[in-house]
């Protein structure tokens, strides 16, 4: 087949009549289950059409809410977009058990983003350090017209410092800068600082310096060390269970369960990828971008040498600990967040928070998310609820009817769910 | 705020009004906004309600393709499910320089899948090694129900090793098993299998063994590094610029921007997650788990100690080589593969594909992702294509008309976008 010229100016209906012609013949009912997920109110599929290139409809995401948060004392019911079963529901049980004994506590640490403009020179260190000090102050000025805005709510460039890092790349330097952007994710803001700082280093290098300073580019960086947020719940441990044995016994088994995914990787991974189910579904459903998150906390998580467990617990004077420490860069304004319908309701359900706030709400979520999973591994398994909604999903698709439903729960209460012996029992009852 | 008893088991109308009452009362539109994101097909709504819990509407993410692509010789339309303005039109233009130039070439390493039963054990090494090769034939039986019919599909239960893991924490030992899972993710098999392999573990400890053995507990592990694929381009140099001049300049530079991103954390992370972009929307429109993937690619980028560029970059005998390895345990039976519409149209889009070929197809989006990003860093820079998306939404934002657009489109050709820049501009044409 032949490169496709043009198509991204093809219009949606000609678009979907190109993919059925060349790739869907075998797929009938492509025509209709493509315009079955449009919504029918044309401005409104409009402005979800344009926020990306080549929209051929809308992918749903279920969109739902964990009630009964408690985090420093205030009440919250927190918004989650998120596909996978038990989520929600684990963060709702979290939620309450924690919410009955005195809530989550967070606290902002630090709000530092940063940028960098990587560039080479051949020339003498000293030479550009000295250069580098000289224009420092008319970078800063250069960039006014950006940062104008921005000062006025508090943010601005907070520093410019030039990293010499010949020793790991002949000729690389970068020119390190901190930012503060408030209640904005800041992106586009620090993207267009550094494209312009870039600029203007560039051509007073080529008036000032004696050998040639070249840039390679000029970018934010989503590892944000220092923008981060701890989140922690605490209880006296006999708070724990019914009895004093029991709880004893529960809070060593949760440390142990903490203990393993903080030195052995393969649990950590994991471990730290069911934190990111809670931290995750509220970031898509506040207009936030996930994939920023993630490689900003994965990143974190590995900062010592060793991928480690981002959750950590403690028992001290016979009280349980449990607590994230997190970097969070996220927005409550611009981007996605004054565009999206649902992500406008999504933060006046959390009452309009400032990005400090939603910091906040986020590792509670993924504290919240990690506590579930946690007491699910360490009681019962994990599997038990998980499977309870995998066996739902699986009767619907095959169109089970209430009957159907009632003798598929009862069999799976003793038999384990999968998703060939579902089926396989389907098929047993109808036939 | 006192904590909600019973909210899940409301009705959708009355979680909406709970939520209406309590936490909405500044947002009238909140009724309207959540209904006009529901389906009016009332099974199809229900389906996706049932996907997770207190689900009260549809998030939407823009369903998008990426036209152009040449993987292995045969031509692909890429599924992307992506709220990130020029994501689609990136990979799609990184298609089409690429398949002009002898495509992607993709070839799978490894499709192992890892689980482990963490356990603690007091006594001697030696019994507890001796015991467990004793009873593996027995565990390996046990889980027969459950591995069976995966076996037939060539899948099954590949080793169960005994890993001593006391010099790290005491008394704490491993299975460490693994699986191959076909063309399933496998997560449900997987955990499966070990809850029942725990289940014999503990059950024949407890008459074969002198000392205590207690399970912590049992669950796969995200971190696959031996279910990888490789995926890469070539071309001649010359291939890569008007003149030999021109295109050497170039392909140096990009290898420069390789090189910091392989030494440089801060450049890693945003460099990574620009191959996220890419990946996370494949991975979303095929109905796979990207909090999984996620964890996997990011712990995998940092495990030599240091975080690092997931590609890579060459010039050998004046030929340009780029490349991605990337784990990525991916399914295209079960989970969600089977039960939403639009995801059964994006694998039916990637003509049906084996999960070995969706990981081909998803590691060459994220390659495909990288060359776009990277390429504009070091050419124009990033801002220039980003903005143009970006003007275009902060114009919806302000119902601009075709006038206003037209005005605002001339402006920034020569000024920089940033949301309030263009905030201004609007109310000053408007005023």
């Amino acid at each position: 087949m032949k490169l496709v010229e043009g198509f991204s100016k093809l219009s949606k209906q000609e678009k979907i009549n190109f993919l059925k012609d060349n790739y869907l013949s075998d797929f009938p009912e492509a025509d209709t289950i493509l315009h079955q997920y449009l919504n029918e109110d044309v401005k409104l599929q409009r402005l979800h059409d344009e926020f990306i290139e080549n929209t051929l409809t809308n992918f749903y995401l279920p969109f739902g809410v964990a009630p009964n948060f408690t985090i420093n004392g205030k009440n919250y019911i927190i918004p989650m977009a998120i596909e996978e079963s038990s989520v929600v529901a684990a963060a709702s049980k979290a939620a309450k058990f924690w919410g009955q004994r005195g809530g989550f506590k967070a606290t902002v640490i630090g709000t530092e983003k940063v940028g960098q403009v990587h560039f080479t020179y051949a020339g003498n260190f000293q030479e550009l350090n000295q250069f580098v000090d000289e224009i420092k102050s008319d970078l800063k000025l250069a960039i006014k017209p950006i940062t104008k805005n921005m000062e006025k709510r508090g943010g601005g460039i907070k520093s410019i410092e030039l990293r010499n890092k010949t020793e790991d790349l002949a000729h690389y330097y970068q020119l390190h800068c901190t930012f503060e952007t408030k209640d904005a994710m800041g992106a586009n803001f620090i993207n267009s600082c550094l494209e312009e700082l870039a600029k203007v280093l560039q051509e007073r290098a080529s008036v000032q310096l004696s050998s040639n300073l070249e840039i390679v580019m000029s970018i934010l960086s989503n590892y944000v060390p220092n923008c981060t947020v701890k989140a922690e719940v605490s209880c006296p441990i006999n708070q724990l269970g019914a009895t004093k044995e029991e709880a004893e016994k529960y809070a060593k088994k949760f440390l142990q369960a903490i203990q393993i995914a903080t030195i052995e990787p393969y649990r950590a991974v994991t471990h730290n990828k069911g934190i990111m189910n809670g931290i995750d579904a509220v970031v898509l459903a506040t207009g936030n971008d996930f994939r920023a998150v993630e490689a900003g906390v994965h990143a974190f998580a590995s900062r010592n040498g060793k991928y480690k467990s981002l959750t950590h617990a403690k028992i001290e004077n016979d009280v349980f600990t449990f607590w994230i420490e997190v970097p969070l860069a996220l927005g409550t304004v611009g981007g996605l967040t004054s565009l999206h319908p649902l992500v406008k309701l999504a933060l006046a359900l959390l009452q309009h928070p400032s990005a400090e706030e939603l910091m906040k709400i986020v590792a509670v979520a993924g504290l919240a998310q990690n506590f579930g999973a946690v007491n699910s591994l360490v009681t019962t398994g994990i599997q038990e609820g998980h499977m309870k909604m995998h066996l739902m999903n699986i009767l619907n698709q095959f169109d089970a009817n209430a009957k159907e439903r009632n003798q598929a729960v009862e069999h799976f209460k003793t038999n384990t769910v999968t998703h060939s012996s579902v089926v396989e029992f389907i098929q047993s009852i109808r036939s």
